[in-house]
């Protein structure tokens, strides 16, 4: 799928002097429903994650805490998303390179996922990523 | 259902220099599926929330950054848990009144649930909930 059907989506904020609530429910606040849901902490400041791509899998990635840069990838052009706010996700199609870096000290990154975990949906290699994007329509 | 449903899920973590991750899959490391993703941030320092039960619904609230207690009561007996881990879930089972208080500066709660939002499903005065324990066997 082309970068252009990822982005950043406006999550709903309920403001309250108790505290601020976002809600996400599958289906309607994100284009798929959630299986699985992953989260990065005791991150040091500066750290790198990711380089993969996966075949099937949708997913959305919030910063709950702190920030850090997402960089996508769809074998054509990249392009830097920078995430620092609990109510804006960042949604990311199937067929998409990604690699995770720039995280804040104690930052969190939380990712809601469309299917449970499957090792074979992944590109871990970015040459297996290319060669699989030149075999598609 | 009794307060003994409701317990400390210890989640699966997966310990790396780049950040520690944790995940959870429906129907597998929580008793149901998840439908919705809901948090608080942008708390502070000894805020308070919650007040209320639900009929059907069953959550997981994890700590995903500093700390707060989450007191549970069944119209029996009262229990409170101090959530501080982010590889800690406490699953909260229906028919259990719920307050959330002491929370840290800047700590975020997340909280998976099993349906969508539906107001219906809500005992907001504690009287309701004793009232609907009463009529049940």
């Amino acid at each position: 799928m082309p970068l252009a059907d990822c982005r950043i989506i406006d999550l709903p904020k309920i403001t309250d002097v108790r505290g601020n609530l976002t809600f996400i429910e599958e289906n309607r606040h994100v284009p798929f429903g959630i299986q699985r849901v992953y989260y990065l902490y005791d991150v040091p400041g500066g750290a790198e994650r990711g380089g993969h791509a996966h075949k099937e899998l949708h997913q959305l990635i919030v910063a709950m805490s702190g920030s850090f840069d997402v960089v996508l990838d769809d074998g054509r052009e990249k392009k830097r998303f920078h995430l620092n706010r609990s109510y804006y996700g960042l949604y990311v199609c199937p067929m998409i390179w990604r690699e995770i870096d720039n995280f804040s000290s104690g930052s969190v990154c939380m990712v809601l996922a469309s299917n449970l975990y499957d090792e074979s949906d992944y590109y871990r290699e970015y040459s297996d990523f290319q060669a699989a994007l030149r075999g598609r329509p």
